[in-house]
């Protein structure tokens, strides 16, 4: 099955994969694939940006989908939900970084998908180091289907579960739910709001929304430069609401929960929360993000779980 | 020096750099890089966006510099030019794309380097389908250096040239050069102008400047819908005028040279014609675009040059 199997390689974790495409490993149930960190994958800081790590979340998705022989429309969808009109959509994704790869580094992505209450799906990562073997983010997300005519969220059909069920592991998120409620975030509540956001030509996946991932632009638009600059983003729970087409305009709407912004110099781990909407009102994303001093996780300050280090 | 030296692959081309970080071939004076293309570097076209293009120019300029041994401070500079605080800018780059590759395809890339008159440097880029070996792209591009802390244009110094005149390649430049000068564009010319376009956090580079390639995204800013929807991108002009700052406020400015927007239905090729400007008039980069109705080079209606078939 497998065209490198006849191969004695004399480093196999880093050389079976010479394509860079992943495999599945560990009885069929985790796909893995390994990236290294291009020049333009990294940001002023000189380390990997949060969109490069999602965007790597989402090749692996797919890629484990298509390693599974279930890619019907080439976009994630089983040949089952090609059928009934059905697609993937996230609901909620959380990461925790621990540290960010920079420019050359090779980071081994490892992705496996488990059931979530009746109609959902779970869909975990866990990214390390290929060198040392660092985990460097773990991240989990919900995922629910929807039919892409009537944009209603649907059950799992029987014949879709036949097909992924076989897949699901039977194992914890491999980062804790983060369970807080946030509070209400409007015009009087946000430290700050950015409006007539809109989405660049290059923004747009191939059903003319609005990436998933590029959400994440969007919310960084209206983090505090303060924080930008003095801190990193060490984890991130988003909640999806709503679509964003081509003609949407959105606001990004931010606070700082935990501090003020002017005590920054001296603070460690700072919360925000976020809101993107659109300028009628309706809520696209809601979300939380946390942030520790840069180069703190260098110096031993905070341990695996910055999260929780508050 | 090169680890997999004793490797017995069976499809040489294709194995000989499994961990997709580039090698010398041809005397030494061609750098190659293969690219598998990921989900993200897609657009809503299904085809990889001419700015995952761009940055496949670049990954391989910096990892050619890197594999020469010649990589001073980690972004280009060699070490000589480090000392002098000199960096590498772009004055000029002019692509021509023949096909864009898709989801899962294999880009090889070759990049060279010439002398440019006395105190410049020539970049050339040649991209082919790793499968069938079409050439996809065509690309050159001009380089003067600069003084980092003065900002002012400087010689090649004797030193600079001892490390990197080795490397230069006596041909012709890949594309030929468009001389044509472009008509004065401002708003009475201009077809479209969007104002307001501010830098977002993930455009700038390690010097907190707009990365050269995130400029493409702001000239399609302004580029008609009609044309975006209905062509692609098939050639492109760039004259890089002066840096943009994180807090740069930039307008972009487009006007069709040749056809008019309503005329789109029925027309072959287009080409249009681009200004971005610093909010106080001052020009950042010039440039001309051509664009060829979608799906046209699949039928054979362009032949290998687009660019000229107008």
């Amino acid at each position: 099955q497998w065209m490198m199997l006849d191969w004695k390689p004399k480093r196999p974790d880093m050389l079976i994969d010479p394509f860079g495409l992943g495999r599945i490993v560990q009885d069929g149930l985790v796909f893995r694939q390994n990236f290294s960190i291009r020049s333009y994958e990294i940001g002023a800081d000189r380390t990997a940006s949060i969109e490069t790590v999602m965007n790597h979340l989402q090749e692996t998705a797919l890629n484990h989908v298509k390693s599974a022989g279930l890619l019907g429309d080439g976009f994630g969808s089983t040949p089952e939900m090609c059928k009934r009109n059905l697609i993937w959509v996230v609901t909620k994704m959380h990461l925790v970084v621990d540290r960010y790869p920079t420019w050359g580094d090779v980071v081994q992505v490892d992705t496996w998908v488990a059931a979530s209450g009746k109609n959902g799906m779970r869909r975990d990562w866990l990214l390390r180091d290929c060198k040392t073997g660092d985990i460097l983010t773990r991240a989990s997300s919900l995922w629910v289907m929807m039919n892409k005519e009537t944009r209603k969220l649907s059950k799992i059909p029987d014949e879709v579960r036949a097909e992924i069920g076989i897949y699901f592991v039977d194992s914890p998120p491999v980062v804790d739910e983060d369970g807080r409620k946030l509070p209400k975030l409007d015009d009087k509540t946000a430290d700050s709001i950015r409006t007539g956001l809109t989405p660049r030509w290059s923004d747009l996946d191939v059903n003319q929304h609005v990436n998933n991932v590029k959400y994440i632009n969007w919310i960084l638009e209206s983090a505090p430069l303060p924080i930008l600059e003095s801190h990193e983003l060490a984890s991130m729970t988003l909640e999806y609401r709503r679509e964003c087409r081509r003609d949407s305009v959105v606001q990004s709407l931010s606070s700082v929960l935990s501090k003020g912004i002017g005590d920054l110099a001296d603070s460690g781990f700072v919360e925000c929360q976020h809101l993107l909407r659109l300028e009628g009102g309706a809520e696209v994303v809601k979300g939380r993000t946390g942030w520790r001093p840069k180069y703190a996780n260098r110096i031993g300050s905070f341990g695996h779980l910055p999260a929780e280090s508050n």
